[in-house]
């Protein structure tokens, strides 16, 4: 851990530019060291109580903080580093391979068209082979379908509503969505059945149901952040920007989907709205916070929905659902709309059943509609995914202590994954050594904590807190709990990990590792009302995910195969800023191996079998 | 103040586009509200001791922390405004009037030679014209008399060593240097009065005296920081950007310059160094923190200093002792080498007998040496002082309230200088509410505490207390004591100023007002050894200051007149971000009407008299 030297009290940190980040560094890989039971139910009301009371609670957050380390690590660290506090990167003018620049100016239905040219034509060919065992259909097999007249998008639409209800209530009771409106969908789809009719559909994405995090402002619909109270002190009075660009690109919106409790947890397990069931598995978690919109394109409902990742949030989730979740560079998509939570480090996300929808639904929302946000480039690059030739001579980094802290099946399944790119495309790997990570981890809970924390502290003075779910209520009152010096400090663990990446990323064009430790567990009786803590398998979530947001990096996560219980596994890349171009290429070329492996859910809904009945 | 309700509690605030920034608005002007009697001596340590225990502190710095609004205006605040962080400016490439760019890939010296040749030539003749009552000696005065071999800047040292061994001994002792070096000052002229003789001074400063603020790293000093023990836990390894850049210019660097301990008050009453004393009457402070810098200035020590503004610590001394103080645009001045007290707030400045001196030394020290800063921009521009026509059609905006919320004697000559501008140039002042002033100025308290507390708490945890002035004691326990909540709190207020302040620019070209509410106050006896508590003066001293810190705006403080008591008074200009080539020209123009009224101070010296004696 660049440290000179430390004592009881606290680490002392060598520059950053003098660390070591070789494979023949005498850092050393710290596992995370969580200090805390599972606690569920009765137990938990117990912690929170306690933690809530002002002698109890100052006594018992400075243990926990003490405990795991963050007085150690972050409040009494001694760096040199001067505190970053936006992860927001120059723009950098260099040249990605195989790439299309498009004009940020142009409007979404544009951009869709535009990425649609960069995909393969090829595709077409395969979708009626017989080497699939499963694939998700996909935004061109929707267009496609609707534009041949197959199916119109009311018909979809009908399907889909039916297929939701179904899946909410008894036996299934996955518990997708926190709010849909029949009515509201069979108007946009009618809509757009009419478009279709005319032969002036608006763009590839019309007609097509998309799902939303009830995380983004979405109209008509509040926005709950998956409370019972947030949407009435703050009402929706408008659609997000990202939700603009769908809505002017036609899509279907199709509701809100369910989340974690505030995005304050990883299980995704919503004392109000449900625990968001797995449709691989419906005993198992769908992970969180973005579980809703993760668990709606696995089991078929949608083919994209947006979700929001401040700390994993789309990525994990995307990874225990076994579908592809691509979290771009911090700045890149407009955040106004979505409810802020945070300042530094949450940021709209793609689910997607395939790399190619995530980057179609990315080209859509990158449009920069007036009021730009940051205009931090005239210019957004594509990636040409019909290139004849594969992609060329990618470095993809490897720390091997960091990519194998997780379980058997996801260390073996993902290290395969990498064997095969080298195999397959003849690609390189560097093994690296990236420092501090533990460190990295807790500084992002501190900025996460503190931000969320300010941002509600004037919805919680009028709250009753029996409004509150109970792990949202130990999150709050820990969240609440760190000083301004721990906050700053945090910015300076920042700075020096922006330093270790950015020297990685001239050795290699991605970061590999596996996107979660854990694949989804159970979902225990005892955590449905009072949601549950369990920090240990929190931390083995979290631990493949703090980077893409502490630090502002693109990330996406592509399924590569599944655990002995038939549970999905996602490999990690993590990309340089403004590199989504890269990023989505590698992603295709990855998700090319391992398509016709692919497993059909448990729960999935055929929605463009015209013949469906739910 | 904007706001929408209030109760006991909090204060809600309208978003900050709502709020009226006309003459017309119903925004209040809220006085500070400081709630804290002088304390000085015995009372100090008491306090200290208190504030310092765990339990009686945490109650003492509650109730600090409600009685001085902090709780009602930052911490319970209501704002929708997310935080800005860093008071960074996108650099405009607008054109300002009567300007000639210059690449800052020059050399400081290249620069001091663009700046000179944007000075105009009729100031020769005014000089030995009998309409001065005094004058401060300039840089090209001494450049002149260098040239001509009138004087030696070897006799100049000669005469600056013996002045300042005066000045620091009975019966004067001014405290006004923590360190200098007679036989490094020697050397240094040598070199310089060699390549006279040789006939190739390396620019217009080569051979003339700077001092520079001992928080600012220049070899062979260490830098104190106004403490008894920083630099030996901080070694000072090598000279500050700044620093390295009037060393390339041949200047000659004469010593460090005392200070308030740490930048933490405003007095200037330094326990372990002494209480710089105002040139302009022994018994007065010469204000802080800058104050060695400010006073060397005025007693004609040199002709220029530099200094550190972290909360008014360059405007509020120059202003005290009669001298101009410009503080330049957040991100021009490079910051390595400065002592890193807080990141947000503080720049460099300039502490100068006269505005083009100012603007020569500003003009050295914008070079952006490698590595480069912030490349905010490859240009800057330089004001056409030679320009033949006064600089036209300036708008001055004035928020009434606040200009008048000072002593009798400084609103008079404030207003008196404001008529005189307008008079004399044709310019017309704008009447405008600035909004929110007092919220501001505890959002930039909690802010530099929180950033000092956490870049000293390294230091701070290996010392023993009995080093630190009592006053720095208190400064540095109430510093200590926010919340990441709060510190997040008063970036949303930063967010707020910065929409109203550019806003307020596009009404007029820069903002008007007194530079201090007070001039300079006795140092009493029983304040030597404690140091003081005087939050009542400390904040009459900084209630001008805070958007040129919090907001990272260039402003300027030029001498205007004196109280009754002969103290002086300075106006300040506060501009547009990166407009400094304005401010100078304003600030040159305000200077013109003043130049022939200066009166000369109680303590000075004629270092350019070649029959000095000391």
């Amino acid at each position: 851990m660049g440290l000179l030297f430390k004592n009881e009290g606290h680490v002392v940190f060598k520059p950053a530019k003098d660390v070591d980040l070789t494979p023949a560094s005498s850092e050393l890989y710290l596992r995370a060291n969580v200090k805390a039971p599972r606690l569920a139910g009765f137990l938990v009301k117990v912690f929170a109580w306690f933690l809530e009371s002002r002698i109890f609670g100052t006594l018992l957050l400075f243990i926990l903080k003490r405990d795991n380390l963050i007085h150690k690590l972050v409040t009494n660290a001694e760096l040199e580093e001067p505190p970053v506090h936006v992860p927001l990167h120059p723009f950098d003018d260099k040249e990605e391979q195989d790439v299309k620049q498009v004009g940020s100016e142009l409007s979404p239905p544009e951009l869709v068209q535009q990425a649609i040219e960069c995909l393969p034509v090829s595709l077409e060919k395969t979708l009626n082979g017989s080497n699939f065992s499963f694939r998700h259909w996909t935004i061109s097999d929707y267009s496609r379908a609707y534009t041949s007249g197959e199916i119109t998008p009311r018909t979809v639409a009908e399907h889909l509503i039916a297929a939701i209800h179904e899946s909410s209530t008894p036996p299934l009771q996955m518990s997708f969505f926190i709010n849909y409106k029949a009515e509201d969908i069979l108007k946009q789809a009618t809509e757009s059945t009419l478009r279709y009719e005319q032969g002036v559909p608006i763009s590839a994405l019309d007609g097509v149901p998309i799902a939303i995090k009830d995380e983004i402002d979405c109209l008509p619909y509040p926005t709950t952040g998956g409370t019972k109270w947030l949407h009435n002190l703050r009402p929706c009075t408008d659609d997000a920007c990202c939700v603009k660009c769908l809505r002017l690109c036609g899509a279907v919106l199709v509701g809100k989907t369910n989340m974690h409790e505030l995005g304050a947890g990883t299980s995704g397990i919503n004392p109000h709205y449900g625990a968001t069931r797995n449709p691989y598995s419906r005993s198992k978690i769908s992970g969180g916070s973005s579980s809703g919109s993760a668990a709606v394109v696995a089991s078929g409902l949608c083919p994209v929905a947006l979700g929001v990742d401040g700390g994993g949030s789309v990525r994990m989730p995307a990874a225990l659902c076994g579908v592809v979740g691509l979290k771009p560079t911090f700045g890149r998509v407009p955040h106004s709309g979505v409810l802020p939570l945070n300042w530094t480090v949450g940021m709209v996300g793609i689910l997607a059943g395939t790399v190619e929808d995530a980057f179609i639904v990315y080209a859509a929302i990158s449009c920069q509609l007036p009021p730009r946000q940051l205009s931090l480039s005239p210019k957004v690059n594509f990636p040409l995914l019909n290139s004849t030739k594969p992609i060329s001579s990618i470095k993809l980094a490897k720390y091997s202590e960091w990519f194998n802290d997780c379980s058997d099946d996801i260390r073996e399944c993902c290290s395969n994954a990498l064997e095969r790119l080298q195999k397959q495309y003849g690609w390189k790997t560097v093994e690296v050594t990236i420092p501090e990570i533990e460190m990295m981890r807790l500084a992002h809970y501190v900025t996460i904590g503190s931000e969320c924390s300010t941002s509600l502290s004037a919805f919680l003075e009028k709250l009753d807190f029996k409004e509150l779910g109970w792990d949202a209520r130990v999150a709050l009152a820990v969240y609440g709990a760190f000083s301004s010096k721990e906050y700053i400090k945090a910015q300076k663990i920042r700075n020096r990990q922006m330093q270790f990446h950015m020297n990685l990323f001239t050795q290699a064009d991605v970061i590999v590792s596996p996107t979660v430790g854990v694949t989804a567990y159970t979902i225990l009786d005892d955590a449905f009302n009072t949601g549950e803590l369990d920090y240990i398998n929190g931390a083995a979530l979290v631990r493949y995910s703090i980077a893409g947001n502490f630090l502002g990096l693109p990330a996406v996560t592509v399924p590569v195969g599944y655990d002995k219980s038939g549970l999905p596994i996602g490999l990690q890349l993590i990309g340089k800023p403004w590199s989504e171009a890269t990023l989505i290429h590698i992603a295709f070329a990855l998700q090319d191996l391992y398509v016709s492996e692919y497993r059909k859910p448990e729960v999935y809904y055929d929605l463009l079998n015209k013949n469906s009945v739910f």
